[in-house]
């Protein structure tokens, strides 16, 4: 049987044991556990990588504990705006959204602009309107209401701050985290294909745009070299254009990709004090999971050894 | 005299003399010549290059000729939606808008989100909201209204088309064109630097975001490597991050920047399907103007060397 792999993430960032109860833990580890093993199942079954991160984000966004669909952040407008970026290593096909307003699943909506649209990126009404026209979910502003964000964006909007996480606790104390979900895969055909989504910034203004829906910087996958959904803080992995370095480095100058990843992660980005981190993986199975912060919500499984769950370094 | 060089780009495509007159090509020469001699003078002047090549796009925004800014194309509503970007060689920094409407030179307010903001990009009312916050320049609609254009939106509206171009003739013609300006410059510092804006293609819906605001797609600049504006279909170069692909094969597979180039538009974008081209330069002063179309609009000044204008191949 060839090699499958799934790797996943759900935002990477300061994550304090301190402020971790055994209970909250818990819900994390086994909210990464569904989603990581429910992709793995796709692909066991001969499902496409592609299916694959498509149902391992969605999966994600649907949590309210990860700041992507369902669990997104306030904006400043106390909207929640969505984005997210799916891509096809096979075909090179990539299709993206960015500030979509009550999208149940963005990533979703992204694979929709892919298959069937003649563009890889839309944002705002537009994408909505498209995504109406493809019968894609759309939920009540209620659905993203949850009680802790909803402090949390009341904290941010009095100091007037823009959070990057989607912790409790607010940007200025140790607690930071970068809210983003992804996914890579591998399937038996030997393709892989990469997903990532966001609610973005708690309190962001400006219709700001992060990396996640931005092919290249958050999302990228080509056979040839690997798969890469990032998570961190995305002026500094759009700067960098983060993904398609990693590949670049595979392919243009011979690194694996573990010495890739842990190039851009652990050296550039870290000397240009781009916290945060990526996941990875290539046609042999390859798996990393890589980041700078002093966590990552991550699981991967790999043909069919155990599933690997970690929150912290 | 440490060397200077800058080149400009008026949109990529095909070019047809058949339906140019003497007397249009002369305009578009002229407007290519003053447009690539007002940030010449500013490099000789010793300007920076973020200078120099914000005031070229500028003056390539004000002009009615060229698809950015005053001339931009009517999207599917009647509007005008205009993207942007601008990035520093020296300091890796970036800044960009996307489907903002009104504002009178898109790349001034890119500038300002890379200077004034925590950002790299913002999108429409939030990005228009920032401007105004920064007293960037706005316009009245009636300023963007062009009749030679709206009656090619008319046109494109009554065949439901995406018309790519800037032309006044449809895209299922063989005169079809990609409407985006750049620039790229090389101060006495020996600082590089890259711009590109746009008004996107005649009859766009869905708020359709393409390469020229997305760094590392349409446009990249580093010391170390290059600065690159790229024009043409902006899907391609968006799944492709063709301006940091030129980038990583010079740092990493040491091209030169002819070679990268070469590979990117001539070999794998024309493999693809990609039609455009780009303009690149170095620190050495190295310009090189490439594209796979049948033409793209251009001119260059390096040094006290006479000013190069070209238009087709």
């Amino acid at each position: 049987m060839n090699p499958i792999a799934i790797a996943i993430h759900g935002g990477a960032g300061t994550i304090l044991r301190s402020l971790m109860t055994e209970e909250k833990e818990a819900m994390y580890r086994n909210a990464l556990r569904e989603a990581v093993e429910l992709g793995h199942q796709i692909l066991t079954d001969g499902g496409s990588a592609l299916t694959a991160v498509e149902a391992a984000v969605r999966n994600l966004e649907d949590c309210i504990l990860f700041n992507a669909g369902r669990g997104a952040v306030f904006t400043h407008e106390g909207k929640h705006e969505l984005d997210a970026a799916i891509m096809c290593g096979a075909s090179g096909l990539a299709g993206a959204v960015a500030g979509v307003r009550q999208v149940r699943n963005p990533v979703t909506l992204a694979k929709a602009v892919m298959q069937h649209s003649e563009h890889v990126l839309l944002v705002g009404s537009g994408a909505e309107i498209f995504g109406q026209s493809q019968n894609i979910a759309f939920e009540p502003e209620e659905y993203f209401y949850d009680s802790a964000r909803y402090d949390q964006w009341l904290a941010a909007l009095a100091a007037d701050r823009v959070v990057l996480d989607h912790s409790l606790v607010p940007e200025n104390t140790s607690d930071k985290k970068f809210g983003t979900v992804g996914a890579v895969a591998l399937d038996q055909s030997g393709n892989v294909a990469a997903a990532t989504s966001t609610g973005g910034m708690t309190n962001k203004k400006f219709n700001r745009i992060g990396d996640s829906p931005v092919i290249g910087a958050g999302t990228y996958a080509n056979n040839a070299t690997c798969a890469v959904s990032c998570t961190g803080h995305g002026e500094y992995f759009m700067r960098a254009v983060v993904a398609y370095d990693v590949s670049c480095l595979i392919e243009y100058k011979g690194l694996s990709l573990a010495e890739a990843c842990q190039y851009v992660v652990l050296e550039k980005l870290k000397k240009q004090g781009g916290e945060g981190g990526l996941i990875a993986l290539n046609q042999h199975g390859e798996v990393v999971l890589s980041f700078n912060s002093e966590g990552m919500y991550r699981a991967s499984k790999r043909n069919q050894e155990p599933t690997y769950i970690g929150i912290y370094s």
